[in-house]
């Protein structure tokens, strides 16, 4: 089973950084409208979506800062962080078949409070960045490994 | 079919509010992990789950945060808007069977560049808030009234 470990407050440096990839897929833009409600035909409906400014279906932008959160929770700090805060800037669209990288880097840490801060960037694979801000994350101070959960199979 | 209408930029007002209520699944926390690729066991494994601060399995916070997207997308301002950033401070957990109400209300609107800032409140069945931040939103300048898209079953 896969184990996923974190990096402990205390051994947290400004400048630690770690990524996460992932290619958007028609099943995440329904998976995605299913589980926040957003079933607004841009992320679904490709003849609707045709027409607007996008000209297809793109993600919903919450998709892509879900990523965020992921590699905060799997990678860096990794479980047993509690995530405190977020700040997003959506700066372009994602559609299927993009590949997005979420780039993190720790940019502050907070000694007295346990806190950290990490800068949150996604680019798609032209470089290009989709999404940009920062995360505040107080890191579990002792070691964690804990089993990666193994998920059920979806059908659509 | 159900439809989704947008109140154009010209129509919103400060003071505009909208809400949208949901309650937390099992199937919510599974889906979610899924589509984000965060399977960390707090969110999804109830024996690890009440080994933690938490007692139980919580949501991920961008599922929270997901349903603040789905407010603006299909209520205020509605379909058509371009997001443009969020901010967000994740306060309280959210558990299985919690019904949480997103409160939104136009803060301010910038009539040069066209953009509404909106304060997205989360509250849970005890009126205590779990999620608070505010939205960067670029409303569309038409009437816009689109079908709501209408999802595959989705079989765990």
């Amino acid at each position: 089973m896969k184990k996923l470990k974190n990096i402990p407050f205390d051994q947290l440096q400004v400048g630690d950084c770690d990524s996460l990839t992932r290619t958007l897929s028609e099943q995440d833009l329904i998976l995605f409208a299913k589980v926040s409600g957003d079933t607004n035909p841009v992320h679904l409906d490709e003849n609707f979506a045709s027409s607007t400014m996008f000209k297809t279906r793109i993600a919903h932008g919450m998709w892509t800062a879900s990523l965020i959160s992921c590699a905060l929770a799997t990678k860096l700090p990794g479980p047993g962080g509690i995530y405190l805060g977020q700040e997003l800037k959506f700066t372009r669209p994602v559609k299927i078949g993009d590949t997005v990288t979420v780039q993190l880097k720790i940019i502050e840490i907070d000694q007295e409070k346990k806190r950290a801060t990490v800068s949150t960037e996604v680019i798609n694979q032209n470089k290009k960045i989709v999404v940009k801000g920062k995360a505040e994350i107080m890191p579990a101070t002792e070691s964690i490994t804990v089993d990666e959960y193994t998920l059920p199979e979806i059908n659509l």
